[in-house]
This record gives structure tokens, C-alpha cells and sequence, in this order.
């Protein structure tokens, strides 16, 4: 059996093509593809081949934002059965080596992600019309939410694990830095939490709206002075309890420090190589910087709270395209200025 | 009442004057100063005339780790009485501010800690022979100790609180890098805590023989390839759970990274400026960096441990000068490689 | 200058009479109560002349949950103005203790706490027309809200102390038990701090409506068989994360255990004389059993909470009386299958 | 092939017999058994035929503190060759189960754990001449320690474990109440955590003596008033920081409480019933009551700390006879006054 997917050759390579299916296990489930969103990662392998040292070096069909219905299920599944509408979770670590025994999944020595090309053999993605998955992958997300809307499971699951990080945040000031895709569900996720005060940055008013609409209680366009230099933010050594900084410019990490309170906390979420640090403001404030990456088990919170309405994501997918219109799609999702997230459908 | 102290007018500008003598009030201790360590800072003020914006504007009596007898108390005081021997506590915050409030009293947004140019006027230091103190900056030391061990109190409790912000350490593989008196005594704190493995690092096998003394399981000359960046330390992710950073070298805060664990912690105690940080691999192992700075409830637990002979201080002390020849002392403190701690004595 | 007060001389011997207004000084703040609630204590003070120990032995005003409006501020204040409308802190801790200093203000080991008579002379309450506070004390609750709400802050602190000694709810599955208007804020409360499923029980089906008007996702009626046993609380070793225990009820708390799910954690809120526990399950299932005690910096938060509409207690507030009708109020209080909270009006 | 082994078959019905040795498989390992020590669960069913609800059905090998040297390893078996002296980790939890997934192994769901009759067909144990078993159960204690020693590496991490649930104890002053065996190790993993103040109690002086001989730095004997109740350990709200809690008696349980400050935290080690517990005291001083089952990856550090003579278990073994003896044994073992450990030999 064959099925359309999205390949990527080289950088700007990309073509749909048809790919086999593989054998549905008794312990498996065949999920036919309904939705799948572009990430960050996706558009760097498609714009430049890669990022940092991960290089593109073999066909690999790209997505791990997707959410489908089962269309069979192996005889030993009961979690769900053909015709459940699911979020598909990306990750396949596995389960044996000293991080997964630990609970702490996402560190896998030996993790498989869709569409990534970390490793070789690259590790295939999940933009195709059908796909044999692992039981444990699937998850519900009912009958009242679009597959678009189940296929942000994935992001919002690592704006959940990022609020994570900070600990608990019922009744703190939070700052998100950067009103991208990631920054709003991060919002979404601060406010599901119990954050008291939201405060969101960006360059451009349009990010800011939409991290007003997924929850923000104020926003600072840093593109304008003071921006978070303002002293409300620095006096008395610090405004914020956490920042969650989520545009991985190294600048802005800058700006946090001063606006953070002594013992504060900066989830890092965006990525992006060396950054000067002020270390002697670290230590005399005892601020904590803690990296965030992916997502463990927030991937089933984050279905769960989709299904049952209690963050909505409908704000940040900003355009919807068929999948035979990828390049169309990728080209699209690469101007940050007008779009936030923007979707393939299948079939 | 005068009493002769050690004052820097200016860089390399240091004198033995005679001071005023404070009124001691009805809840004051009057105390006859017997030893007094150089710190890293005193050294700064001596040989730079300050460090980074704090710069000396006024004369300033110096030092702050000191020990001393009780010569007199005030007639409300009860923890201790005249001929008691004790630790004296340089930090004296407001106890009224958020931060105070909160049981961060070394976060305080009115602190005064003796010998620092940090505000001005500058707060003077404790390098004199007779202190007017509070009674709750007293610390008994009991009689099997030497003022000398006594004074140790202060760095001691920096490291106490480098170790109390990496966590719980019992059962933990620690690295410490630098194995300057800090470091030594951040080794010492670690052992105390339950650490299992203690790996100390340093340029110079001089140190990595007192870090030893102090506790070290195993040392690395970083100066030696391959150093932190042997398989053993970077397979699988990385081997230690938590690194406490005393040398506030940027690069050494760079080969930490890969030798630590995915989750881990790194404790900043070395100050610097700005140190380039590999955002992406903070992400990417979601490594926790975290400040310690000076200390709080630990200079209590440090006059106890060493008071009772549960943490031997005697190794990091290497030179003992009266204080009229302290020129002399502040130039031999300056040779890092001969010296780790060197003391004053008074009167 | 006097004012009205609501004075409980003995068991049911309750009085309007006029007492003293205090000189307010430069650091105070003079305020005409609006609202006030009546709380359990303030119950079994009235229908039983105390609690345990706790007997009133002198005449007591009641009365600590209250909100007014500002009438006059001293000349240092800066905090409030004249005019404004503000919910009143009963907790007036002494900043200096141990545990003041350590931040736990509500272990404070000298606390004034309006309306106890559990020092002697008694802590008297805030039952009054006029009173003058401490500027610390007020928190400004804006216009948008009843006075009546207001009052509602200090049990809202109570509900949010008890959620946050929980630690963090977010995604968490929490039992709570009794759904009075502790029980219902405590849903609230919980459902602010991000807990994915909340379900409530109570013996009664109008106390449940209630808590599902506040948040709960499900309710269980655990006069009704099998209630808690039901198999899917107690499968695979039990399922809630967090039960935070409102009843004060032992056989309630012995229920809660099996539907508990290993390292899980209740949080004892209600208070009772001792009650039979099953140690052994204690330890098998290594069950945290914590109590909260009152609030600490809860109360400014509950106040923003409310004045901000995110969390509406309008559900609890079932009768609202003048203050020259106390006594049917507190008969009326004393019908918990009717009652939630009744308040009294000040003129 | 067969070996000896101590086979229960009811109530005070021990004998020594020859039972299979299984096949080695190639990932398994053959363990010539050297010692085991008597623990209070054999002792139960020994003298009891079980404890509450769990009964001897069936014949069962007794005995979970074993330690050997590897006779023999299968092809595929790299962590342990044979010569090498270990201890034998007794808990094979399933490695896939929710709890095992989180890291939490000691909840398996599906968990064997050597000599117990929890679960039908009984889970075999330990107390014979050899015994096939997991690569991972092996911890390797090298050649400087008896195996006498070794096999105190079970109660041990029961030790370690029960510290790791009352948190970071560095600088924390703590109570142990009852210095049976595993009480005295407690001390000793308490002192190894850094506690700096460890009281421990008994009723006998003889079993507090050896209590100081593992660290405790002050003892209580509680059979004289007025023990806890002494004012030292009351003012002020509570002494003690932490108790960790291992006689399982009702009443000592009831006695920590006032003795323990507010926020203070009780590790429950001691098995027992039900317990009558003061609420309001549990409420009104937020105390935290917490089980402690087991050991979780405490048995690898017991190992270590042994093998490195980092905890001395040497005065705890008070006896050790060949297992030909076994019912001797299981008598004297059952002198508490007179005995800590009671160890058998094999071969």
C-alpha cells in the first residue's frame, strides 16, 4: 500500500510523493491523516536544509504536527478504535534506556521524533495520507474540535512542558517574550496555570493581538523605548517571577535579566546558538535559567484540554492549504509577519 | 574609644589607621576582632580599586570574614555574654523589606555588609581591632577552634549556600570547578551534603591536593587534555548530575555543559561578565543554571559545623600575618598560586 | 468617637453594642465596613462559646472575614486613599518571629487575628462599623464588585492556601471533599490553578450544584453507594493525584486514601480531633498527608482574583442580613443544608 | 541442579531444603549466596505465618538481604563477571507499568519482590546456597567489605530512601525515633544527608547506644519522662525539623508531633495499623505526614556507601549463624532487647 507524502530532497526540494505504508502490527494503528501544521523545524529544514549541525542529507518526509482519523486498528489496541478522531503524539522514545526509566521520556537515548533529521537513517515525519503508528501515540480528541485544531496538540504540549518548568505558576507575574505561535499557546498554557499577569512581547502588534485573544493581560511592543527597560519593570531589582523566553534572540534574553526579580526563573524555549550572558547579574540575583525541549507526558494533557475546549487554538492557524499545495504552504508559513501557524490538509 | 584598622584610601593604597569606636547600644555586643581573612573582593578593592561599576570613592575599612572574643554586651543581650569566642556575621539587612520578609534576607533591598563599596557611603568592613555588632550577628565558636578556623565562617557559608541552591546533593555525582579557597570549601559543603562523587577541577595540582584534603573524590587537571571533555564524562548526554561553577571563568563554564546530565544543574558561584552561554544545548538538555549568592541561614550552620569539628577548615588557610603588616598579607593573597586563604591577625 | 460592633458575651449571647474607635495613627488607615461573612469559628464561638480548647472568656467582637470602604488614611500612608473600597486582612502577624522572618507569616509565634479567642485578652474581631487597621492590611478590590464579594477574600485565601499547599495543580486530578463554601472556593481555586478534572463530593445534592457552579467537572454524592469505593477511584492503586480535604470528617478522610494513587497528596484543610489512620497504607502507598493552616500571601491574591472577575464567588453568598438582625443571621448560618455563607450588612 | 534452601511452610514451620536452580538465561546471572540477614517481615512469617492481611498459603523460600558472588553470567551479561562480590537487589518491578514509566519502580504494578507472600503464587526469596537473577539486580560491593556487610545493603536503602522522602536535610535538625535496626540506619543515612542535629530514641539504652555508634549526635530515652515531651522540644512550636518515624507504634507517633516545628515533616516508616492522629494539630502547624515504602534507586547508593565505607554496618550485625541454624536464628532474631541483625551464612 502507498500513500501521498510531503518529501523533502534538499533544501526548497519538496515533493509529493508517494510512500509505502508500512504493516499494521497487532499492537498498532493505521490513522489516516486529516491535519498537519508547519513548525519552526519543518520550515528550516525546507528554507535551509537544516539548522545548526542537523543536515538534510537523505529523503525524508517532513511534519510531526498531526492529527487524523483511525481507520483500522491491530487486535491486541483497545485505547481507541477505527474511526476515533486522534492528535497524533511524535514521539516514539524507547521506554528501556536509564532516561525513560527515570519517567523522563524526552531525553531517550535513543528517541525517535517524526520529520527529524537529528539522526541517520533520518526519522520519517508524519505529512502523509496514512501512517502505522503505536497505540500509545493515539490520542482522543472527540468530536468538537476541528483535526486543525487537534493537530496543534503538539505545540501546545511544548508551551505546556515549557510552563512546566517554571514550577508552579497560580498567582505569578509571568513574562512571555516573543508572540509567535509558540509564544501565544505559551500565554494559553501561563493562563491555564493560574498565572496572575500575563505580560507579552513582540516587535509587531499583530503577534501582540493574538496573545491578547490566547489570554495575555498586557503587552509590550519592544520595538518601541522603553520596552521592558521601563522601570516599573527594574525597580526594586526586578518586576516578573518568570520569564519564558520564547524568540531564542539572544538580546532579548539580555532584556529579561534586569526585569526579573532576585531567585526568578527564565524557561528558555527558543532556540538559537551562543548568547552573552551577564553572569555577575545571575549570581547576584540567583536567577534560574532553565532550558525547556519538547514535551513529555504534556502531550495528553494538551489533547485533553483541546477536546474539551478549555484552551482554544483556533487564533494562531492562520492559514490552511492542501497538502498539493505544500510548497505553496512552506513558502506561506516563512513570512513570520503575517502568519502564525499555517496548515497542510490530506485528503 | 579609638581602634586601629585597615583602610584603603585608593588601589594599592592601604593603611593601618585608628577608627572611631561606636557607642554600643543596650542591644549591641562590643567585639575584640582576633583574625580576618582576605577575600577575592578585598583584593579587588586593594589591587583594582574596586571591580566591574563598584568602585572605592571614600576610604573604606576592608574585610569581612572575621572572628573574634566578646570584650562587652549590652544589657538586652542574651545569646552572648563577654568572653564568649565567636564568628561575626558580616550581613546585616533591614529585616523589613519584601525580600526580608520573605526569608531572603540576602536579597535585601537595604543590606548592609561590611566592607563594601557597593553603595556609598560605602559600608565599612570589619578589619579592626574593636566592632560595635548586633547581638543576632553573633555566632558562637566555643573554645576548640582558633579564631583563624573561626573566620572561615564566611567563605564557608558561601559555599554551604552554593551547595543549598544546587538542591538535594546526597547520592549525587558533583563536579566542582576550581579549587581556589571557595571551591575547596564548596567541595567540603558538598561532602557534608551527601555528595557521592566530588570531581574538583583546577589548572594547578597544588589546589586539586587541597581539594582532596577537603573531600574531593577525584580530580581533573583541566589543563591536561582531554580534561572535562573525556568520554567518560560526555557519554550519554553527560555524567554529572550537578556542576557548581567557582572560578567564574567563561570557558570553563562552556566544558561544564557537555560533562552534565540531561535536567542537571549547574550553580553559578564564580562572578564574571558576560560569558557566551550555548542556548541550544540549555534547550536541548534542559540544563538548569542557577546564581548563588553570598548567603542566608548558612553562616549559623557554618560557625556550627566548624565549631564542632564536623568540617576542617585548617587546609584552605595558608598564611597568618599581623594586621600591622598587611600590605605585605594583601600582596602575598594576590599569588593565587601559592596561597589559597590568607589571614590577619589583630592585636 | 464609638461605633456599632457585634459583641458575643457567652455561648448564644450575641449583642449589638457600641465600642470604642481606636486614634488612628500616622500609619494607619480608619475604615467603614461594609460586609462581613460568617465564618465557621465565628459559629461555634456563637452556638458553642468555642472550640476544643479555644472558650471565650471575655467579651469578644466577631468577625474576620470583612470589606469596606475607606474612610480617613494617616499621613504616611501610600497605599490607599479615602474613598477606596478595600477587602480587610485579618492577620496582623508581628514581622519580627522566626517564622515571620523565614516568610511564614501565619506561624507567626505573636499573631493578632481578628475575632479569636484563642489568646487571652482575646483577638477582637471586625464586626464593627469603623475600624482602624494597619495600611498592610487593606487591599484595594476596585468597583466593579460588591462589598459583599469582597468579604469573600479572606476565605478565598484559605481556599487558595490550601490548593497551593498542593503544589502544582496544573493537569492534576484533584478530589475534593465537602462542597460548603470552604469546599466550593477550594474547587475554584483549584480550577484557577490549572487542575484538569475536579470533582467534588458532598452528602448533599445542593451543596454539589454549587460546586460545579464553581468548577467542578463532576460531583459525587458519597451518601450514595459506592461513592469513593466505586472501582475506577480505586483501580491500578487509585486515581486522584491530590485530595484536599474539606469535611474535617474522619471516616471522610479514611475514604479518600484508596481512591488515592501512590506519592499521591491530601491536603487536610478541615479541622477535627483525631482520627483514625490506616498507617500502613500510609506507608505502602508513601501517601503525603499535609495540613493548611489559615493563608499567608493568599490574601492579596484572592483580593485580585475577585475584584478582577476571574474567580466569582457570587455561587456562596446564599443570605445577606443587616447587622441589627446578628442573631437570626447566625441561626440562620447555623443551617448548613441551606446555607452556604451569610453575610452582614453595616450601614 | 538443586540447592539448599530455607523453606517456610506455615507458622513456625522452617526447614532447610533442597529446591531447583533455575536455567540462566543468556542476560541472567548465577549468584552463590554468601549471607543474608533476618528482617522483621521474615520474622512475621516465621512467627505469624504473615502480617495483617498477608498470609504464608503455600511454601515459601524466605529472605530479600542477600549478598553472593557471581558464579556464572550468560553471554550477554556485561555489568558483573564472574568472581565478583555484590549484593542482590531483591525488587524486579515490570519496567513497563505507569509507575515503572515514571520512574517510580517500588509502585509497580506488577512487582516481585524476593521472600513475599503479597501476592499468590508467593513471590519466592532469597535465603539459599544459589539463585538466578537479573543483570540488574547486581551491584557490584568489590573485595573490602564482608558479605556479611553486603547484605545490609537492603535495610539500608530502606534508610537512604526514607531520607530522601523528608527532602533536603543538609543543616536540618532531626528525629529518629526508635533505634531498632533500620532506625539506626536511618541515623546513619541521615548523617551522611548532612543533618546536623540527629536525636534518636528508644525504650532500651542498649539499642540507643548503638544509635550513637551510627551518628546520632544526642539520644532520648523515652521510657523516662518526660522524653519528647520536655520543654526544649516543644517551645516555641517544635524542635525538630524533620522526624523520620520508625517503630510503627501509635503513641511515639502521637509524641513527635508536638515536638515538631510548623511545616515540619514526618517520614513514616514503622508499619502498623491504624493510628489515632490530632488533626487539628496536623491543620494548625501544616505538618507533613509521608510514607516512605522501600527503597526506589536507593539500592545502587547502599551499595556504594557500603563498598566504599562510607556508612559503617558493622555494629548493627548482632549476629550471624550458618543456615543449618535458620530456626535458631529466626529465635534469637526474635529477641529484640538483646538483638539488631541476625545474619545466616551459606556454604
Amino acid at each position: 500500500m502507498e500513500a501521498k507524502a510531503c518529501v523533502l530532497h534538499a533544501e526548497k526540494d519538496l515533493h509529493i510523493e508517494n510512500v509505502p505504508v508500512a504493516e499494521m502490527a497487532d499492537d498498532q494503528v493505521l490513522v489516516r491523516i486529516g491535519a498537519g501544521g508547519i513548525c519552526g523545524s519543518d520550515l528550516h529544514y525546507y528554507l535551509h536544509g537544516g539548522f545548526g549541525v542537523v543536515r538534510v542529507k537523505q529523503p525524508i518526509v517532513l511534519g510531526h504536527e498531526v492529527a487524523g482519523t483511525v481507520e483500522a486498528v491491530g487486535s491486541k489496541v483497545t485505547r481507541v478504535k477505527a474511526g476515533d478522531r486522534i492528535a497524533l503524539n511524535p514521539s516514539r522514545p524507547c521506554g528501556k534506556c536509564k532516561f525513560c526509566q527515570e519517567g523522563q521520556h524526552h531525553h531517550c537515548l535513543d528517541m525517535w521524533f517524526y520529520g527529524s533529521a537529528m539522526r541517520t537513517p533520518h526519522s520519517q515525519g508524519a505529512f502523509r495520507e496514512l501512517i502505522v503508528a503505536e497505540e500509545y501515540q493515539c490520542e482522543p480528541v472527540g468530536d468538537k474540535v476541528s483535526l486543525g485544531e487537534a493537530a496543534c496538540c503538539e505545540p501546545l504540549s511544548v508551551a505546556l512542558h515549557a510552563v512546566k518548568q517554571a514550577g508552579n505558576l497560580a498567582g505569578k507575574k509571568v513574562l512571555v517574550t516573543g508572540s509567535g505561535p509558540i509564544g501565544a499557546l505559551v500565554v494559553a498554557a501561563a493562563r491555564y496555570a493560574g498565572a496572575l499577569e500575563i505580560v507579552a512581547t513582540d516587535l509587531h502588534d499583530a503577534a501582540l493581538a493574538k496573545a491578547v485573544e490566547m489570554g495575555a493581560t498586557r503587552t509590550v511592543n519592544v520595538s518601541i523605548e522603553p520596552g521592558l527597560k521601563a522601570d516599573e519593570f527594574t525597580a526594586d531589582k526586578g518586576y516578573f517571577d518568570v520569564a519564558i523566553e520564547c524568540t531564542g534572540a539572544g538580546p532579548v534574553l539580555k532584556d529579561v535579566i534586569p526585569a526579573l526579580r532576585p531567585r526568578g526563573t527564565i524557561v528558555q524555549v527558543g532556540v538559537t546558538g551562543e548568547v552573552p550572558i551577564p553572569i555577575g547579574v545571575i549570581v547576584g540575583k540567583e536567577i534560574s535559567l532553565v532550558g525547556a525541549f519538547r514535551f513529555n507526558t504534556e502531550y495528553a494533557l494538551a489533547a485533553r484540554l483541546i477536546k474539551e475546549g478549555r484552551i482554544n487554538v483556533k487564533p494562531i492557524i492562520t492559514a490552511t492549504l492542501p497538502v498539493e499545495r505544500a510548497v505553496e504552504a512552506f513558502e506561506l508559513a516563512s513570512d513570520r509577519r503575517s502568519q502564525m501557524k499555517v496548515q497542510l490538509t490530506f485528503s
